[in-house]
């Protein structure tokens, strides 16, 4: 039996999201308005989003029920194969046993979708007709153009300009599903207006998405707007992950993961195949559960554990996290995805207490990894994924030090297909490796907002 | 039970390939040597190809074995899904059930590797180092990239030079796997010079790439070409998919297809999927079995069946099989595998014996229908793959009108992440459908060599 692929029937789906609020160690600090720095209430989310999704942020349940619509799209392509990666082992000459769950089957090419899906479905029942929200690269835009259409909803998208103009493929995927893509800044609302106004070239980020996107739910009727990462509800959509690959580590034969290992932007990736492991080491497992980001944006690694602001511009809540300060700006890495100053909360708490650790990687020595797992296991991973890889690889060679045997799972979350000028930079030497931004977070760490005991 | 997908262990992947020579109503007319115009023997091919390859080319054998090796490569990612199309049936109304073989799942993206697999394997086993071969757009090129890669095998991959030029990506994808990828013409080969000191800006053309390759294997050291179409050993490779088909259907509770399709560019993308269905069609089973091609390339509906050319530079042997005439140059439509004026010699037979029929289309209303199988069943489709999802419409719309309660199944033969140019051409409406080009193909079909008949 030397099986390499690991393959549920889709009635093997979960029928239910794992929330990690039920087993984390100590309370989560309440999120605070950013204009009142009061505690937030469930009211003040509702203009953005469906009391359902609302509830999941908040709720103490351990299990909760998959809706059966959701499940209905999500098996076109869950369960998702769990892989043994035994070329890879073989060329590191490792005893570890390396296993990689495989979320690129998706339609959109990644695990975006488990959320948009469930996002889409909860706003559609409460009678919900427009979705808005904003995208980088893309992944999470076309994620959500994929899932709304599904749905029957109009999907709005905030595109950062240079992306816009530099990525064109993500824009026309999201198009091929019927949603409407707008540069940012763009003159479809006050927000983008009032930056036009001052720089009619501004090139657009992440941040001036957001509030675009914001701005547009609150004005249009019948409008939310949906986010793609951070939140407690992104996360619990995201445990089919880690929930299919318990039962495909049974079928490989293995008793459990020893080390878990995924990437980290803004968490959900990471939690997806996580969070359903904190389950278990909070209830005495031995699990090294690994949390790998960039060297050039290393919240976890290199920030504070304090109360902060979401976004840029102030307009989120303010949540006690992993922090670089909302006013960090990371070097453009390729791994978009993972530029974000922040961390979800429930990740940043795990952190703090010591249930999950983090490492930090250069880009470069990610395509390394990317470019070993294409010549051994053929897949051409995201520059976000890579770092999984990285993190995974690295596990294997301190087991190769060691001569341990350990059973090793990671999050391949995601193909490259949209990335490959990145992997051209890469084979052509011209990516490079930022420094360790100290005197960047140094500074922007000074503009923590002064509330509960920054 | 309202299953969508049907998955095999990889287990279950075949054991044996099937082979149509089996099966054919009638000997097929022997290849000629292009030059001599005598029948072609072995020794002809062996400096070209693996001995094991020639051999299957001529085999009158029906079960082929796998070898272990090969199967282990293609358990990476076979069995792939079979899928049943609820939500486009449920759009069109049609009382047929449509199922589709999903293809997309393989690194490269396609059915492709199917057969680079087993042709970079052969040729390990004999002792060859490295493969050269000719890419258009790049399925082809990428496929044998990771093929070569994954057996140690250096790879030379000419690519058409305008190709080359637009579709950055796909050579990105193949250096990723380690191919040395150039633009062809080129100053490598004396066919590329050649072309070049006539006209040094030379746009190039599978039919130039092709003599470059084939020029390169004839004057390297242990270096062999590979072709990825057309020829017996090709659709041997593919009939994989048909294999695993009927196992899923049975899985779905299907008694039998009723009706196959596929698209046709040079056969073995068609011949994966239906090859093994023509054995039970040749054993009175009642199936209609489709080749989809395009309308601007309408080789089985509006070619002859006679003697010609392979390649346009009469190099290649020639043989018997539907043409347009080996001089005929479609128009630049962007199915760009489906512009092949010749087609596999087995599945001309079939044609013309009437084991199997064709249909053309027009490329709009191909892409009208990859739009809505997008919109449904969430998968964006190649373009080439669209004239089989097209076809599989026409079928079920049939259905619909009489009411019949038919399985229809197609090959989904891979996905469209490097098309999107495409569909951006689509969306804003810059498609354009080449009439029917009648007086060209009678032109060109005046060209035929003369021999055996024709």
């Amino acid at each position: 039996m030397d099986d390499v692929k690991f393959v549920l029937d889709e009635n093997e789906l979960p029928k239910k999201w794992y929330n990690v609020n039920a087993d984390l160690p100590k309370p989560l600090d309440p999120p605070l308005h950013p204009m009142t720095l009061e505690p937030l209430g469930p009211e003040d989310l509702a203009p953005l989003f469906p009391m359902e999704c609302i509830k999941q942020e908040m709720s103490p349940e351990r299990y909760i029920d998959i809706p059966g619509e959701v499940r209905d799209v999500l098996r076109l392509w869950r369960p998702s194969p769990l892989y043994r990666a035994r070329r890879l082992e073989k060329l590191l000459k490792t005893p570890a046993k390396i296993y990689y769950k495989w979320e690129g089957v998706s339609p959109p090419g990644s695990h975006k979708p488990n959320t948009a899906v469930a996002q889409a479905y909860y706003n559609m029942k409460e009678g919900i007709e427009r979705i808005s929200t904003e995208t980088g690269a893309g992944q999470w835009g076309s994620s959500l153009a994929f899932a709304t259409k599904l749905f029957e909803l109009e999907c709005m998208v905030y595109m950062v300009k240079c992306s816009y103009e530099q990525k064109p493929y993500r824009r026309i995927m999201m198009e091929a599903w019927g949603a409407k893509v707008v540069p940012s800044p763009s003159e479809l609302t006050d927000a983008g207006k009032a930056i036009l106004k001052k720089d009619s070239k501004c090139p657009g980020s992440l941040g001036i998405a957001i509030s675009e996107a914001v701005n547009d739910a609150m004005a249009k009727e019948n409008t939310h707007y949906s986010l793609g990462s951070v939140l407690n509800h992104v996360c619990i959509h995201q445990s089919v992950v880690g929930l299919e690959a318990k039962k495909q580590l049974e079928m490989a034969g293995e008793e459990k993961a020893d080390i878990v290992v995924g990437c980290v932007g803004g968490g959900s990736n990471f939690a997806g195949l996580a969070f359903p492991y904190v389950h278990d080491k909070v209830n005495g497992a031995d699990i090294d559960i690994v949390a790998v980001e960039p060297m050039a944006c290393p919240t976890l690694t290199k920030g504070t554990y304090a109360y902060d602001y979401g976004d840029t511009a102030k307009m989120a809540p303010i949540v006690k996290m992993y922090t670089l300060g909302h006013d960090f700006v990371p070097e453009p890495i390729h791994a978009g995805g993972l530029r974000y100053h922040g961390d979800s909360p429930q990740l940043s708490l795990l952190v703090s207490e010591g249930v999950i650790r983090a490492e930090a990687y250069h880009q470069i020595e990610c395509f390394d990894a990317a470019k070993m797992f294409a010549e051994t296991e053929g897949f051409l991973v995201a520059p976000e994924t890579s770092h999984a890889v990285k993190g995974a690889i690295e596990a294997a060679l301190k087991c190769k030090e060691s001569g341990e045997e350990r059973v090793i799972v990671f999050n391949n979350s995601g193909h490259g297909h949209f990335d490959l000028a990145a992997y051209d930079a890469y084979h052509q030497g011209k990516l490079v490796d930022y420094e360790y931004p100290a005197e960047l977070i140094k500074q922007s760490l000074k503009n923590l907002p002064d509330v509960g005991g920054n």
